[in-house]
């Protein structure tokens, strides 16, 4: 059937959509969600899923309503014609069902369901009965070695003829805790190799992409990566600039109405990302605490044997740290408040929170002894001292510079401008403050997306307060939203002081 | 946030869409599928999904595209102004992921599901995790029992001051099977009640409502159903005219995709319609064969125990006869070719199909048993009796014409014009013919849209044939749909000869 095409201007996030009359559906016996070749002269075919107008006012009989994607990946103009044909469901289908009623999945299998994915060839529904099915019934480890692959395998990669390759992963949820930036300069000083990718905030107030972009470009291209790392050991770039294990995304974007996360997913999600920058040693760090992601001991025990269980069958050396959660480390929160305790840090400076570099140092030193820089039991000795001799921090600089930015004073940063002081209500010792309400306080004020807002902690866990001492200051752009975020700490809480 | 309405004339289908822009997204923190209060006014509100659009071609920032069902829900007109605020996720999300993490779920909890799928709160990925929840953790007779009465009590109620009030439902998956029409007619001639309602044709070429729909008006509302049954005993009406457990058609819609049966929907979806029109008795058709929609014993027997359970449950006396679905039933296979096959029956006219006359009369005996109007053992021979004397003929003119339609001779029913007899290649006995083949064929020549199309079958399973003997005619309305049901049966194939 030959249809004229109407360009839509809307976007559906991934998946390839057109949309036909009704009439024109039931001559071809098309039904909604169906599968359909669009084609565009004789070599250009696509699988797409049918819409059906029922009225016929924007979609008209002969016509074809088609979204950006669509439009892009034929490269139609608007009153152009196309045929159309109905096709064949896609086989990764009969997989996913397969999944669903409780059946180990092949190496080809897997590969199929992940291509069809980064293909844009599953719609939400399909998809979320992938996701669902891997939740309900676990992965075994082959699977899940076989998805971890198949993502990787689906994106780009960094090769580089070095040994070894280090990365560091942070499974998350504590607010601050902005190690990478600190771990990532006194590695590569050490003379190891470390191309360091990192994601932006989905929730929370600010991701070590988003951090980072405040100092400097994060927005690199694979082969100026390379380079870099070539010629200074290591950089820290946005991952999702670069095209490693694309289906990722678009699986994350089904898990979070409901907020799941399937166990095989989270982990191939995470390693998929390390092999596709071909890492041979990695450390991973598993908060553990009240508010983090990871809330009890039993399931970070669980994560860990399983990610020892993946890493070896990938060939990844690998180290896992349980760290302790229970609290934001480092007092700023929000993309420029992090990276100036950072600074601080990498500068020796007095303001430095000492808790996020205690905690970098024995990362950091974690990664030396792995990657033979140091012995067992030296190495955050070897990282305190290229911390403290400034090594780090001029590797941090010419990191900054080779991604295209310039030394900045951490006191030039300059932070929102409406301000407010929240205070102890009371007098005593504090006994618990939660990652998930500070961090959502701050995102209200504004952060990420103004980078200047968010939170300074002045006081942690165990320290003792007087009645009207200051506990945060809150950083907004205007007053409106420093209200906002005045009324969720009121609502909310967060710190719990007796 | 005030932003100026663009209706976008596209329909979702269900679920409450709006597209805004992306720098109004950030301005209010708003994400991909996070919820939204739309608001004309002070009182007008509605819980809608965002989309956000990348591009600012057709949805410039301080514009709210409105697909149909937002424009509709609240009577937006183009260019007039709405209030957007966040709100928060539905309730039902929470006990969803309770399911899939394996929980039970308790009456409120199921209640407030269903009526956020009929409110069309749920995207298309949370209904799916809903699905797919009670398609991996089995759902409890106690659960499935809440969800059946909730999926009825969401919907109108037809109630009638009679007892019994007699019900049929045949699980499905064989060709022609046209029971209904002469069951019907049967039990209401013998003086029983019985306010039957039907479905339409979703995959098959043809439903009972599509069948009837070739003699008589099956769209009658609710009320003017109320008063036929009232005077006549009986109907055969189209259930989706009525607004009768409105969850389940938006359930079926994300089963399609993967063509998954979550046992308990399927139970509760057919069991809410019985609720709803008020059955008492309820006789229930598993028919069991290579082809048909249950292909073994086994899964039959679970289901027939089930439905027992379920029935029981619900207050309802019920009967489940397992029978014979290996080919199809009757002769013909589309709206107006069952309909034929249906009214030689009602005439006793030599040309009836005797199986699919057997077959009726078995399950009208069966219910004439149930509704105490014959002992049991004695309901076919009555049925019989009623059916040779005329009597069910009668009864079944009384509801054609009390719907709105006129007695009409099966002679004078015209089928499509362009006609294929397929002819045996061989000489042999017909050892099988396949349901899913034969119905795929006749959809493919235009059934149930052309609902003059379609198949007749001059043989059965066991006839000898002769090679080019006829084994059945194909029916459509123009020639190239014709052309396609002689490829697809020359690919398909559906009868083996041997």
């Amino acid at each position: 059937m030959k249809l004229k095409v109407k360009t839509l201007d809307i976007s559906t996030g991934a998946t390839l959509v057109v949309i036909i009359n009704k009439a024109d559906a039931e001559k071809m016996d098309i039904h909604p969600l169906d599968r359909l070749a669009v084609c565009k002269k004789k070599d250009c075919v696509e699988i797409v899923l049918a819409d059906i107008a029922s009225n016929s006012h924007s979609i008209p009989p002969g016509t074809i309503g088609c979204m950006d994607e669509v439009v892009q990946s034929l490269g139609l103009l608007n009153g152009s014609f196309v045929t159309i044909h109905p096709t064949s469901k896609p086989l990764s289908l009969d997989y996913i069902k397969k999944k669903l009623d409780g059946e180990r999945l092949k190496k080809k299998e897997i590969d199929q369901i992940v291509s069809d994915i980064v293909h844009n060839k599953l719609n939400d529904i399909e998809l979320t009965y992938f996701v669902s099915a891997c939740y309900s019934n676990n992965m075994t480890a082959e699977e899940t070695t076989y998805l971890t692959k198949a993502m990787s395998n689906q994106g780009d990669t960094l090769r580089m003829n070095r040994y070894p390759i280090m990365d560091k992963h942070c499974v998350g949820g504590v607010a601050g805790n902005r190690t990478t930036m600190i771990v990532v300069p006194i590695v590569a000083a050490a003379g190891l190799t470390i191309p360091k990718t990192s994601s932006r905030s989905i929730t929370s107030p600010a991701g070590t992409a988003d951090t980072m972009e405040a100092l400097t470009n994060v927005c690199i291209p694979l082969k100026d990566m390379r380079r870099i790392v070539s010629k200074i050991n290591g950089c820290i770039v946005w991952g999702g600039a670069l095209n490693l294990a694309p289906a990722d995304d678009k699986i994350i974007r089904v898990e979070k109405p409901l907020g799941i996360d399937a166990k095989s997913q989270l982990l191939a999600s995470i390693m998929a990302k390390k092999l596709s920058v071909s890492s041979t040693h990695l450390l991973i760090d598993i908060p553990v605490g009240r508010g983090a992601k990871v809330e009890n001991m039993r399931y970070a025990k669980r994560l860990q044997s399983d990610f020892h269980t993946l890493s070896s069958k990938l060939g990844i050396k690998s180290k896992v740290l349980i760290t302790d959660g229970s609290q934001p480390i480092g007092n700023g929160i929000g993309p420029l408040l992090e990276a100036r305790d950072v600074l601080w840090i990498l500068q020796n400076d007095y303001r430095a929170p000492l808790d996020l570099r205690d905690k970098s140092i024995t990362l950091a030193g974690a990664m030396l002894e792995m990657g033979g820089k140091a012995k067992i039991g030296h190495g955050a000795r070897m990282a305190h001292r290229i911390l403290e001799s400034g090594m780090a921090y001029q590797k941090f600089i010419q990191i900054i510079e080779e991604q295209g930015g310039r030394e900045i004073d951490p006191d030039e940063l300059l932070l929102a401008e409406k301000v407010y002081e929240v205070m102890s209500k009371k007098k005593g010792v504090i006994r618990h403050i939660d990652n998930r309400n500070i961090s959502k306080i701050a995102r209200i004020a504004g952060a990420p997306q103004d980078n200047k807002a968010g939170i300074y902690l002045h006081r942690h866990v165990g320290d003792k307060v007087k009645k009207g001492e200051v506990l945060f200051t809150i950083y907004a752009h205007n007053r409106n939203k420093l209200q906002f975020a005045i009324d969720a700490w009121e609502r909310l809480g967060g710190f719990v002081v007796n």
